[in-house]
């Protein structure tokens, strides 16, 4: 038997929210995780841009630098946790650590997201552990429960809710009432969305989390741009008051992927959809997160809890630095690869483009009241072969325009948004037109 | 780097329905896990107790022999994996596996719970992996979440519906409106229940599990001798109903393990209760599982999906053939291990004996329907220090006896069951009472 190792030594790439709490709660719980690691565990350094900052809830020992070679270079650093987010100098960094050999924790999404391949070739040339739990879903071993408790499965579709913000706007809307303005207001407010919170809204922070579930789940390369994307923008009160009313329904922002029954090929999309308030995800609420994943041997699988916030994102991240320093500690880290991605890739289904994707639709329509304005509309859904399922008005509404909601069976998302450019072209329809996706089965 | 292997060979203790959807799903997703394990797999041989007896659905090549050493003494099998269950032989055969150096998976949830400090330190000495995923929760890798994913945290409660067959019937009863009798035959007609259903019914099942879970969830040995354990039996249809109209909860059958605030001591029980309709495990319904978890970084955490059923078991079975099948392709299997057992014990918590812990109780009485019946039951409840939150009467009943349901605050099982004995010698109470607990928040 090789030796065991006494001492397993950790830096951090970035002492903001997530590694501050990194840093208390393996100080807090430091008897608890090293028991499960079986060698003690140090805490040597942190990289910061600002040293001079006052870090008062740092544990003592901690070395704070401004200088990358200080915990790059250092030879005593076995693990890197990066936790700074962004693209760059995040990526320089980790790649400077791997080539360092030194192995990697990172919960940056964005460099996953982006350059998964080049990361993990180059950990695989280095013989390097890198681990990624806290990159989705927060405190929720969502990645671990995928690319291994589920491995056995062929997956066959991940729907998730994976961004807290988006999830939280359309809570309060939904629950207490409040207009979207008010609800962005509020998760600001609780640092729930940031200043300029265009990346939630529009929906890229749940599409690099949606490429990582993705690679993992499909065994294949799943790409931003492989995303069919949509924001929540635009959804009202209202729209949101009527899902419920009249299509017992919840509006939720869905990450999906799904392997098409047809062909096979794959369908990813982030979207906001209805679905049925007896859906796993329909109780997700809040700044919750929830990942439900069907495998044609286990079924349907459900995760949900806390999906942001220093204490969940640390507890994933200490867990992964369990994980790695356990192989230090005997010897073994980087021999097992976390995430097999350099195998012979079994599964390379084509990736749908976004106007191929078929779904059913939810659509909101500005109308102006007047008689025949509906069988307008209904020739127009006619012409672009899209079966409408019901119609729903608002009747307490007053006004010259009123909404129209129209649901319909599945069809190609290209119909769809040729279908509502010729709805627009009517002289009974205002240009406000919102498409939502209807995530309940046809009957 | 030591030479990486090219085959693993795997052998099965079993064919039942398991062992059965085992061979099956290895097979038909051959490529896909073989891709993940990085090396060949060889189902060699299969030990049964019937030779002669038919079946059809295994794939060909492998031996099936009912001689335990040609399974146990053959030098080529690198994984045993039991799925006999029972406690024995399963048990001599496991010892046996492992003292012969190979490596276990078992999903023996009786043998382990009993078993577990000589397992896995037998293990230890030997240097052998052993993975016990699809003991508890069926396809939910809940093992490897609470063990790992989550392994930053201190665990200060453990909530889980993980026996199918009760959580069926109660679910039975609560939305097709079967009495209890009814939704057992149709339990056993599904083949969720056995034809002696004691075993699911009366809670033995579920403690094997919470066994399992609260001795890696709280980092010390969690005996099914220190759970408080109470089945289903004796649950009507209509106390179902009031749960549900008076106090807005279903019934579930609850294994918990809860850290208690006052002395850090642990509370372990498996009994039946009122959960409020909001609550994350309420929606878990028919043989679905589901398992909550707060630690103190992550939160509330919930893994939910189908508990029982050879796919689902299987796929949690061939997870764990991964995780084993990947070290020995690479040479560290047994360097690290799967359940940190043997470490030194940070936490030791006294176990609260079964009439110590302190539930809040929805307490169904028979009564007979005379003035100052209910002053009489009152006095009681007060006589034994138990505060009453509310009490409810099924206006509906007609007759001379009629059910009372009182609910109350937080009290300890002791006085509970005395004060039911005492209610019993009134003259205007029948002795056919129930306890259920009340898990609802105190206001």
């Amino acid at each position: 038997m090789p030796k065991t190792r006494k001492k397993v030594a950790v830096a951090l790439l970035g002492l903001g929210t997530v590694g501050l709490a990194v840093a208390e709660l393996l100080e807090k719980n430091r008897q608890l995780i090293e028991s499960r690691v079986g060698a003690s565990l140090e805490l040597k350094s942190a990289l910061v841009r600002d040293k001079a900052k006052a870090r008062p809830g740092l544990p003592p020992g901690v070395v704070v630098t401004d200088d990358p070679s200080a915990v790059l270079d250092d030879p005593e650093v076995d693990i890197v946790v990066e936790v700074m987010g962004g693209f760059e100098p995040a990526y320089a960094y980790l790649r400077r650590a791997i080539e360092g050999g030194k192995h990697v924790v990172t919960a940056n999404k964005a460099v996953l997201a982006k350059h998964w391949d080049d990361i993990f070739h180059l950990a695989h040339d280095r013989s390097v552990d890198v681990y990624i739990e806290a990159s989705v879903g927060g405190g929720i071993p969502c990645v671990q429960a995928i690319n291994d408790g589920l491995a056995a499965n062929r997956i066959e579709r991940l729907t998730a809710i994976i961004n807290g913000t988006t999830n939280y706007i359309l809570t309060g809307m939904a629950s207490n009432g409040q207009s979207f303005e008010k609800a962005l207001k509020d998760a600001q407010a609780h640092g729930y969305a940031e200043a300029d919170p265009s990346f939630d809204l529009d929906g890229m922070d749940a599409c690099h989390k949606l490429a990582i579930l993705g690679s993992i789940a499909f065994d294949q390369r799943v790409r931003v741009e492989d995303i069919h994307l949509q924001g929540i923008r635009g959804i009202s009160k209202q729209d949101i008051d009527i899902a419920r009313v009249e299509m017992g329904c919840v509006v939720k922002h869905l990450a999906m992927a799904r392997v098409r029954r047809s062909d096979g090929a794959l369908e990813v999309q982030v979207v906001p959809a209805l679905l049925p308030l007896d859906h796993p995800l329909a109780g997700v609420d809040g700044v919750n997160n929830g990942v439900l994943v069907s495998g044609d041997a286990v079924g349907e699988v459900l995760f949900s809890g806390r999906g942001a916030g220093g204490g969940p994102t640390a507890s994933a991240v200490i867990s992964d630095i369990i994980f790695v320093a356990r192989n230090v500690a005997v010897g073994v880290a980087g021999r097992v690869p976390s995430i097999p991605y350099d195998v012979e890739k079994v599964q390379s289904r084509r990736i749908v483009p976004a106007e191929e994707i078929s779904n059913r639709f939810f659509v909101r329509l500005t109308a102006v009241d007047q008689p025949g304005a509906l069988a307008a509309i209904a020739r127009v859904f006619a012409d672009h072969a899209i079966s409408i399922s019901s119609v729903a008005q608002n009747e307490k509404e007053k006004g010259s325009t009123v909404p129209v909601y129209v649901s319909t069976y599945s069809a190609p998302e290209r119909a769809m948004r040729e279908c509502v450019a010729a709805l627009e072209r009517l002289p009974t329809v205002r240009p406000n037109t919102l498409v939502l996706r209807l995530e309940v089965p046809e009957a």
